[in-house]
């Protein structure tokens, strides 16, 4: 695979807690210049972030992140907020709690509501792998096939665990076909990146392929 | 120092982002049973633990958290929601990008519009003191004792580094005489929990202090 086209499908990627603003502002500027899908970057600064790149590239946010215990009322509220400040893209964090007690309706009526306050934006669903048995795994594959969710992504990076080949291919075997999937964390080369998309991956939440280019 | 007069000054807490409401209840029990200040659990469990305690203890919880970097308004919707659910307590992160950038209005107003929203429930700022400068911290300290706020807080606990014993001495010594202070992060004995107290926090994050008391 050319790397352009692996570029196009990355969203390039700084969720840094203490990223300032001429950081994010680097990160918009190569996403442009290197034609990634996106930038996923903090809420905080999605409003100066979309004002900048005036719609050059799409804008990815991140809300109930990284832990995903907010209330459903609370996602629901930073998504439709994020949305209002220019956000194209909204990268949503499962109640994992909810998970581990059984609780999937719970966790599809979340999803359900937090799309519809994405207002046709896409909506991607983290569902932290690291964290989960593949039972676990298999039963969200489910839940998001039938929310209307756009993606269902591996990792927040934050979990001590990031994007593996089995979770990629477990998640393209038991998630419907119309939902993308989204391998984040850990992805470093441009071999870990064409490895992902062609076990069935769409996106690939990264920093390290625009660092790669711009020192090559 | 008795080791009742230490417990009633901990925020008993589970922030785990895999708690099922089992843990969550049996750090409520524990909660009451030795006398904590509070319980300190997350968002989506508030509506639940406050039904089951009914107030027997007071229910803490956190917003923006861990990272800090969730919009002014979504940190705002998500106090008055976490009060409306029955939140005693509120622990907000500040959003250490702005800090960085020296924008310290910005966040002198996020912790006022927050601490509006609690509507008389205190609020703690939890500045993420391994993330900065003693400089940056001392102007928080600044911000923190003129916005309104009732505790200044050392860490998330999931930021790499936990309380320490220099960043206490620099709260007291720079923060005004309201603002009290929370310990939080790595407090494992009585020992740390006496040593924080003496050098003038008031609350201490932590869930080790009711293990080891029932493990004796």
């Amino acid at each position: 695979m050319e790397k352009n086209e692996i570029l196009s499908h990355v969203d390039h990627t700084l969720l840094s807690v203490t990223a300032g603003w001429e950081e994010i502002r680097s990160i918009v500027d190569d996403g442009i210049k290197y034609g990634t899908a996106s930038v996923c970057i903090p809420a905080s600064y999605v409003a100066r972030a979309a004002e900048y790149a005036g719609g050059r590239i799409p804008i990815c946010t991140v809300i109930g992140f990284p832990n995903g215990y907010d209330t459903t009322a609370a996602k629901v509220f930073m998504a439709g907020d994020a949305v209002k400040n220019g956000a194209d893209e909204i990268d949503m964090v499962v109640d994992l709690g909810c998970v581990k007690d059984g609780l999937y309706d719970l966790t599809l009526d979340e999803i359900k509501q937090v799309k519809l306050a994405c207002g046709g934006k896409i909506l991607k669903v983290i569902i932290e792998c690291c964290r989960l048995t593949d039972e676990e795994k298999i039963a969200l594959c489910r839940v998001v096939s039938e929310s209307g969710a756009d993606y269902i992504k591996t990792s927040t990076g934050f979990g001590g665990g990031g994007a593996t080949s089995h979770d990629v291919e477990l998640m393209r075997e038991h998630c419907a076909p119309h939902v993308k999937i989204k391998a984040a964390g850990g992805i470093r080369s441009f071999e870990d990146a064409e490895m992902f998309l062609s076990l069935g991956a769409d996106r690939l939440g990264t920093s390290s392929l625009v660092k790669l280019m711009k020192e090559s």
